[in-house]
């Protein structure tokens, strides 16, 4: 009656696949003896991995009159730029964006559209994006990659581990899969026929968030960071000893709704005193003297009345920078309550954030220094508004990397 | 140059052994076989590893005619109630408490003591609790068990992975290592000889969370929940996937520094409406009228002020009432923040907070339902005061069923 044994070696080879692929990816080209050294294998073991991975078009060698910084003799590898690539998608407020990224964590193609998302019907804007990823996976076959999965960012609460949108207020969507739509244009899934297409689907701040723990330069070594964006709302995400902290339904890191002048102004959550209430794109506009409707009228497409924003603020009007200091101080407030119960190694701020940092951080960290006693530092991206897009596209070429049997061609 | 391959067969084993533990921990008396099917090696496999911790005194025959719930003939198996012990010690403001827990999970020595350690003289306090550790230790090796290891519960910030209080502010302790105080007392530590002894100090909010997580009835299926406990303080602990949050520098869970009324009044610690400042049991107090420092010399002891406050909620005194829902409220605000940034399956109150819940909970769950869509059920756990000092003794035997090869004989 006892169960089998569970396929140990099986398991231990598919791991070991992982770590050659990673020792690679972390260090630029190594000779087989370098990653042996790195992984702690022998190099026996190490060649017949590599020889898997060669053979699966994951790595290649170099030859070896290019082994770069190797010390010693030996054939150096690296990953392919013509393997398996991730495409992320993003579904903003004002645009689309789509990206193919190769192993070797290079942007190959790339497109992007303004387009009025807000308060929408979800079948066009999916069916327009399903086109530019046709659009981009295509491009990127034709520079020999293969696509090996897609990755949405949008604006809203995704239900863990699933494709579905429980709530995008600012797009109007609610519990919608989007997996069957993005499915039904056959771009990719298995109707492609070349390799496991995986389909997922998260928040735009946890997707920033990765880019940052990923590419960014602010993470810093603990890998514990809170990192605060915003688009149209706030987003944050959580990110404990390098993984992000999801929540049991998927919904944490929603920093824009804690409370911080608790018998404030009612929020559109249902909420009281919520700091998008006080930092959001609409409550700043609003603080600054204008009409958030007629300057979204004035000023469409992506980042444009971030952009409005800097500009005043840069020419020193008065009311702009008072509606950003305002801004910056509701956010240190909330942010107080998120190192208080997480105790971050840093903060990061990122997209229309990082934009209008200079004018947000003063009264920020002001706020943090008068209420902790030892406040974290205050970091501000450099992936800007690109942050969610390269998550996206990244976060497939990491489930490639630690899964490299799942995914050879 | 080529690292050498690690020891993975010492190392599966070492995890294996660590299963066969468990498995017998979690599901009482079990056979051999039932083992086998339930973490899937063979019987072989299982009886080999079995023979060991047998020989180790972790595990103990119960002999056929005992063999319980097991349906096939086969000598049931259990945790030995003679092989090693964890030792739990607690430091309150008013009290010392320490105890002896078997494998099994069971209190088998314990010992408490009032005493009066406000703004103290750390070393009498520690020599005292040494003392009290050695006479529980005593007690346990009286009953043929062997003290693995102690881990003592504090009321303040630990740094992580260090024995080092950085600060207690109602004790008036900072940056005091614990370690070499206990270490010099001989009970425990290489001194003793008999085995190996650990020392671990944690912030008892930490161990009432872990208490909750290991003992409690109200741990949610996902492992995901925030505990929330008073004793002088507030203090909480967050929980994620079953795995204590510690946060950079081990401070996470500070809810009782999260600003719910922003501009509010000072707190000890620097801020500025601090939850401790409405929630926390001096503030409750003064609220109801009654003067902290009088009534804790009219009402000295561990949970005498609780008790206090308690007997004159039941008789109906609208000051005390009026104060609690004051604190339920503060403490709805609070913790709308953290479920937005964690997004935990429940929470649970536990300590002081436990024995308050019937008048804390109506205006704490009043607050989290005008501000949050779905908020999480609050549930109260049944540990009460016991939270801190079971977790710590806990730990130490999980430590022991973690790594069984460290702690025998």
């Amino acid at each position: 009656m006892a169960a089998p044994a569970p396929n140990t070696q099986q398991e231990m080879r598919r791991r070991n696949l992982a770590r050659v692929l990673h020792a690679v990816a972390d260090g630029g080209p190594r000779s087989r003896a370098a990653v042996a050294a790195r992984i702690g294998l022998t190099r026996t073991a190490v060649s017949t991995l590599v020889d898997e991975l060669l053979g699966a078009g994951l790595l290649v060698e170099l030859g070896p009159g290019r082994s770069g910084a190797v010390g010693r003799p030996g054939t150096a590898l690296a990953l392919s730029d013509r393997g398996p690539c991730g495409i992320g998608a993003e579904i903003g407020v004002d645009h689309l964006a789509v990206c193919a990224v190769d192993l070797r964590g290079e942007v190959r193609a790339r497109t992007a559209m303004d387009a009025a998302n807000r308060d929408s019907d979800p079948g066009p804007v999916l069916e327009q994006l399903a086109r530019l990823v046709g659009e981009v996976a295509d491009e990127a076959r034709g520079l020999g990659l293969r696509p090996a999965g897609l990755a949405v960012a949008v604006p809203g609460l995704v239900a863990r581990g699933t494709t579905t949108v429980v709530q995008a207020p600012n797009l109007g969507w609610t519990d919608l899969d989007l997996a069957p739509h993005l499915a039904r244009t056959g771009v990719l899934g298995s109707g492609s026929g070349t390799g496991t297409a995986v389909c997922s689907i998260d928040n735009e701040a946890n997707l920033g968030a990765l880019a940052e723990l990923w590419l960014g330069g602010h993470t810093p070594p603990s890998g514990d960071f809170v990192h605060v964006s915003a688009e149209i709302g706030i987003g944050a995400a959580i990110v404990v000893d390098g993984e992000l902290l999801r929540g049991t339904r998927g919904f944490a890191g929603e920093l824009g709704h804690v409370p911080v002048r608790p018998e404030g102004r009612p929020c559109a959550c249902g909420g009281i005193g919520c700091l998008e209430q006080y930092a959001g794109e609409e409550a700043v506009l609003r603080a600054a003297g204008l009409d958030p409707r007629a300057t979204a009228a004035e000023h469409p497409g992506p980042g444009a009345r971030i952009d409005l924003l800097a500009t005043r603020a840069k020419e020193g009007d008065s009311a702009v920078l008072d509606a950003l200091a305002e801004a910056g101080s509701a956010l240190g407030t909330a942010l107080t309550g998120a190192v208080n119960l997480l105790d971050p190694q840093t903060v990061v701020l990122g997209g229309a954030l990082a934009r209008l940092a200079p004018w947000l951080l003063p009264s920020l960290e002001h706020e943090l220094g008068r209420r902790l006693a030892g406040p974290p530092p205050v970091s501000v991206s450099s992936l800007g508004a690109d942050g969610p897009l390269l998550g996206a596209a990244h976060s497939v070429v990491r489930a490639v990397l630690d899964d490299p049997l799942a995914h050879r061609a």
